[in-house]
């Protein structure tokens, strides 16, 4: 069968180019917000990506601008002519979500939360579905069912690690799921080589490697200033990394035969 | 500090005794469940279990019997004066739950959504909650956390095997989890070898492992026709062989000075 | 098929009793090892175990006592009437082992030596082989098929841990193995809760569990100084601490119809 | 520092140039490893790889054609110019390795086979040291720390894949080992694509992804009948296939500064 191929306004996702996403961890303010993403529209990116609420594992850690925070992004969006994607973290948002994002994303702690997922079946908004952090390839197209049973086929998957034994980096990135899901299903498979690796440094092998086995679009982490970041600052890139990075994106895709 | 004690109708959770919670995997008739919960109190369980809403990998597996099952898990639990635990998979059924069940279960895949968790703390009803099958044992005591942090201190941990690279058994019992837990924090600990092994015959000598360990109480999934069970036959006990490994497990509480 | 009983000297391994394996990680002279065999032979240990060839991740840390170290243990064993194991780590240490050992045991990162497996199945000596601790259970009992395909078929299977994602204990003591590869095999089966948590305040608790899983045997850490040990002091008891041990296994032992 | 390089013959490793080797997992016959050498390096490989010594899971497995495979091995590296690398499984054959292969591979069994390393640090071969499938990086440095403190600096870092839940690949090749080990070390890194995925349609794109990641070589399977070879048909590439990789390989290199 066909690829699936993802329309959001101008963007499609799953065809021959390859869609970056880019953008803070955290939404922390609409001054923050705007200046990132006018830099990384201006290198590139063709998706705005932004966290408004935060799982985070202690209760005690910020836990995002929520309402607030999807207010800014679709304000951002709008004024740069971005798509937005930001994480639902429970279906009570749902209305929320659907009036202020375009992409709506399903974190690894919530692949298998199949309530939500049932319900964004009946909705017509795209769904970036992130593999959870200990789920086979199985399990994910498994859960990508639960969306498209309720009619909903636009589903975009995502890996972005797995857990291991190694310690080295916060996941392991498991790069074989692009070929496994490209060989599985006609869904498009992003990369998200930030939370994989767990620091700055090691995006751009990862997102290199990713575009290299297949990927048809990645999710990075871009903040004016990292170190007082409110989440994820260390693995973050500064919009001038994300630059350099950009370039060499270029590179590698075009020697896969894509663009970016 | 001392020891956190759950009491729930007449019995303790986290004392001398261990409480064993016994009962189909899926709640499937209201004469399944009564048949059922009559056998296993005989036997000495104290606690029925039995799920209602079902959390399945895939979404054309048989979902539960939803809000019908809780109502027949409350009559059933108040005919046998059995306390009733039964899982709860989204938010938006607390209400219901607060209703019929007696402990509110957040399943493995449920460990971290905070979102549910926080409301959980906000109720007065005992959680138990499930270890996710990737998640760290601090991981596990941050969610506890979300919960006591909105005030309701009611947690009871459990323990129900993580992946491994292991294809013997469906997931690895991580016994070491009960002395870590016991160590780290007052709360009770439960273990779930049911779920563990996932087979019937593996049920007896986890569930021996896991009281000689230290476990204050123990899931063990009971069906009067484990050949015809709607989930989980293969890992469900029949009333005669819960007899048999209750028999076993009085004589291990009794060698580590506690009694079921 | 019938149960394998492996015999060493007056020991029995496979049979009603639980054979408990006592000593020290490292032999650090004649005198640490002698005080040490008196006190766990006092208690009630049928073996003594002790390391002379220590696999040691770094190559900067201690590596055994070597020769010497085997040459301690044959005679404090003989002194005491205690059998002894001890780990061989290259084929070239065979007939050294032969002469001064009574069970030659592979390590976890030997299992799939099969140069080693080989030409233990050409001698005559108990095996005790460890499961290494990334390997199934079924990888296991392939290795033991090395030794017995060469006609030895004294080979003791041993349980000391998984790597997974859980850094709370060393390893994941996967007590499932016991009842698995039971099922499996007619092999004695052996757990060494020593090494699998690489904590003393961990190995009763780990202990107890095995046996009541259903293990044959298992090896344990002593030393007389653990702060002042070459190697493993974290994880291993005190002659004091191994007696109340024991006293425990008696009685968990006993409730699962077999004696220590 | 500056990072180490590694020359054999007129090939150097660890410089700008990405080095190949490719050749069957299995010395099968003279003429076999002849027409993949002659294919192999018409199409750009710089080593020749094969298996003479072959460590099986199984006993009842072929277990290689030994010292008549390393024969076979230098003739035709000899006849056509290429060095070549092979498997040693145990100490005692290291005489015999030092006079037929120009790369002596440890295998990811043997990696922390301590004793083969020290000898391995005697010598002057330069070492092809694989990841154990379960090892971490740092404990992959502590065993290549024990090639290099014997005094042998020639030491080439190879990742394979690890152990980890999923099982859609015969182990997850972790992609993260590449720039991690680069900056933890000033050592050549390999990645072998073939073992890591188990199957032919993988490799490209892990080979791919491990190149953009900035590997400095790579391993990989080519058989002339993949169908009959007797050891891991399944992931081996014909010569024409290997051919197609080769081209986009080029490609791939050229995008990261490189070159094939």
């Amino acid at each position: 069968p066909e690829d699936t191929l993802v329309s959001v306004g101008d963007v499609t996702i799953g065809a021959q180019p390859i869609v970056i996403a880019a953008g803070p961890c955290s939404v922390e303010s609409n001054e923050q917000l705007g200046a990132i993403a006018k830099a990384v529209k201006a290198t590139g990116a063709r998706v705005l990506r932004g966290g408004a609420f935060k799982p985070r594992t202690s209760p005690y850690s910020f836990q995002g601008l929520k309402t607030e925070g999807l207010v800014y992004l679709k304000e951002v969006a709008q004024e740069h002519g971005l798509p937005v994607v930001s994480e639902i973290t429970d279906l009570s948002y749902l209305e929320t979500f659907a009036e202020h994002v375009d992409i709506i994303q399903v974190g690894a702690r919530s692949m298998q939360n199949f309530e939500l997922l049932k319900e964004l079946g009946r909705t017509d908004k795209p769904v970036l579905l992130k593999r959870g952090f200990a789920n086979t390839l199985s399990e994910l197209l498994m859960s990508a069912e639960y969306v498209m049973s309720g009619g909903n086929g636009r589903v975009i998957l995502c890996e972005r690690g797995i857990r291991t034994f190694e310690t080295a980096t916060r996941n392991t990135l498991d790069v074989s799921a692009v070929p496994v899901l490209k060989r599985m299903t006609h869904l498009p498979v992003f990369v998200d080589p930030s939370h994989a690796g767990g620091a700055a440094w090691l995006v751009d092998p990862l997102a290199l490697a990713a575009v290299a086995a297949g990927a048809d679009g990645l999710l990075i982490e871009v903040h004016n200033d990292p170190a007082g970041a409110l989440s994820d600052g260390q693995q973050s890139l500064t919009p001038g990394r994300f630059a350099d990075l950009f370039a060499k994106l270029k590179a590698v895709a075009a020697a896969v035969g894509r663009s970016v």
